[in-house]
């Protein structure tokens, strides 16, 4: 059976210097005085990122493509006419005020990997794409990119982008995008061997346990209501303590009991009570409303439902105690996308190989990877955060460990092409 | 020693019909559809209310007076040159969509009292003054009538009048009042006897204990505060549970345990958080920060000094608990009032003297009582509010109930009369 090492690939390794020069160059692209880059989707210095990525492409050789969703490849033909594709993909856009490594350092990898492999000259039997998404931080729509080539981009997307309409067809307009070919961006998944991503924790799970990489195992499934606990508006001088209906004890109550339930019961799971808002809201009156923002996470489809059904439980337990009634509005959910168990047994295996310790967890966050998770292959892995910080001009990952991420990347492509072919 | 009972006064009653008449006839001026009345200072209904009571004052035969404050009075002079008033007082204004009988009836009780008293034709040696104030619920300016008259309005106050400067400008035009004249309302004191004051309840304290008077003890004390918790705002998927500093704890903590406090620790006071507001305030953020409307109320300054004292601690103590900081704001203190003593006595022993029961208590609202309050002998008394419900259409009480305490009002004059001269 043919491996890596008996191919004599297992020593393959990425170049570290020409990695963090693209890194460093691409870093100073919308540099921020706070160390950070502010790189929104289609912003100026958003632009000049990815035409600096078509040069770089252009001068290293490989194929350069432009989607109709705007999204920009740099592509390793293997030369055969039917060949499949492996992507590797991650994002240029940062949030407002964002980091430097953010998305950025897993389109840089996976460019760094298809530059390897080239310059080795190793023969393939599949191709490899290295994809920088448009606007997965959703400054218009979220993973607006991922979800075009997917197929799972709506209309409903586009007429409610985030910044509004108008700004919204500025932006298209200055990356020469036709909202109406958007949707054009759509692949075959028949010629789409599996998507990879490297990224960031943005959590301090890896810098904690000391692991060098992690194994994504799923990406976390959100869920997301409006509780309404309702008392009743009374003057607080006259109504006496306990005969008050008080709608700020009935939300104050939930909130500590809910995240004591999910750190006893749902160990995986996070939960959020992310704002209240108080009605009529005045010094002097009971509160009468208190709408509170919930949203909580979980790795799989029956822990996110059994959590769901055991907080609006304790909705209803915490409002009754306090003489209130409680109505829920269901805001949103997104299923969980647990990943590919053989990516991840791919991953592992390089990880071995290279003498690295793994620490298997399961994404918190949004990627361009769960877009990918039901229609193929799907994994993805971490690099760790100092301080978990993400999002921010701090986010910091030591170069060591960003080098050490794009090496089993590399490792997992070389032995997923022997599986796939 | 004379005593009501052998001047013969002590069998004088009001006349109920009559008080019932005016009670009715003022509550059709601004009623609502509900069934309440809405007379907000200086609107077109609170106009015509004062109107009508002025025609009311002129019928009786009383010396009507109006002063550069806007507040209305009925006076009974003695006929004696140097004789001192004792005031007896509430007002004709309402909350928006109010009750009937918050302020009304302590004016039309007050009113009532002055015609038994002439209709007698009893020789007393003091004046009688009833008066309406103006504003005492702060369409603009709380208590703004008796302030003037005490001598306890700013100009601060006229400059941030609660409706804007626009709107009470033409406020006072409408109710032909000169700015720059209302402190000229102040009264010299040397002149005042006493300052008594019949209300309802607001509360339901007399009704559970089926006591048909409320003797006030004093009107509590009121401090606010705006408490700052604060912590790390992070993203709210991939920061571990046990790691968040989210200022939604400390700030669900605190407003549990300082209900817990004053339950415990201070049963004759009373707390409330109105209002939170959080930042950043998304589904996904961990809140950083969670600013609190904290409102308390205690009957004596002691009590209210150690309730505050407590409950900034609370404060700290929640938030050290959840590795948050906390930050607080003063926002503002009023003294409690208390009532005196020999008023209370008055009261009670017109309460006996009637057959009627009597229980001692805080008011825990705002009067018109608490200017007077350090400036001469003061006192209150409720009649019950069914339900305890207040500033509402709902607002009740039983008539037999009103009638009572226009009668102890009555005696209780009748008793301070002999006191005072």
């Amino acid at each position: 059976m043919l491996t890596n090492a008996s191919r004599g690939w297992n020593t393959l390794r990425i170049n570290g210097e020409r990695f963090r020069a693209n890194f460093e160059a691409l870093s100073r692209i919308g540099a921020t005085p706070a160390g950070g880059v502010h790189r929104p989707a289609f912003n100026a210095a958003h632009q000049t990122a990815r035409q600096w990525f078509l040069r770089q492409i252009a001068d290293s050789g490989l194929e350069a493509s432009v989607d109709e969703a705007g999204n920009h490849s740099a592509i390793l033909r293997c030369g055969q006419s039917d060949a499949p594709t492996l992507l590797l993909g991650s994002h240029l856009d940062s949030v407002p005020q964002g980091g430097r490594f953010d998305g950025a350092l897993g389109v840089l990898a996976a460019f760094e990997v298809l530059q390897t492999i080239k310059d080795a000259g190793l023969a393939l039997r599949i191709d490899l794409e290295a994809i920088d998404f448009s606007d997965e931080e959703g400054s218009y729509v979220t993973l607006l990119g991922s979800r075009a080539l997917t197929g799972k981009l709506c209309p409903d997307h586009l007429e409610t982008p985030r910044a509004g309409r108008t700004q919204f067809e500025m932006a298209l307009k200055q990356a020469a995008l036709q909202e109406q070919n958007i949707f054009a961006a759509q692949r075959d998944f028949a010629h789409i061997a599996a998507y990879l991503e490297l990224h960031i924790e943005q959590g301090a799970r890896l810098s904690e346990a000391q692991q060098p990489i992690g194994i994504v195992t799923a990406i976390v499934g959100i869920c997301s209501y409006r509780l309404n606990f309702i008392g009743k508006a009374n003057h607080a001088g006259t109504t006496p303590m306990l005969r008050r209906q008080d709608a700020a004890l009935g939300a104050s109550a939930f909130t500590l009991a809910a995240r004591e339930l999910v750190i006893n019961d749902f160990p995986d799971c996070v939960m959020n009570v992310g704002q209240m808002e108080f009605a009529p809201g005045a010094f002097n009156v009971v509160p009468e409303k208190v709408s509170l923002a919930l949203e909580f996470r979980a790795p799989d489809v029956e822990t996110l439902d059994c959590l769901e059904a055991a907080l609006l439980d304790k909705a209803v337990c915490e409002a009754q105690r306090f003489d209130l009634s409680v109505e829920h509005e269901f805001v949103g959910k997104v299923p969980p996308a647990p990943m590919s168990q053989d990516i991840q047994t791919a991953f592992i295996e390089a990880c071995t190989q290279m003498q690295l310790s793994s620490m298997s967890l399961p994404s918190g966050a949004w990627h361009d990877a769960q877009s990918f998770a039901d229609l193929c292959p799907t994994g993805m892995i971490f690099v760790p955060s100092v301080n978990g910080i993400s999002h921010s001009a701090e986010e910091f990952s030591e170069w060591t460990d960003c080098v050490n991420g794009a090496n089993v990347l590399l490792q997992a492509v070389l032995h997923l092409e022997l599986a796939t072919t």
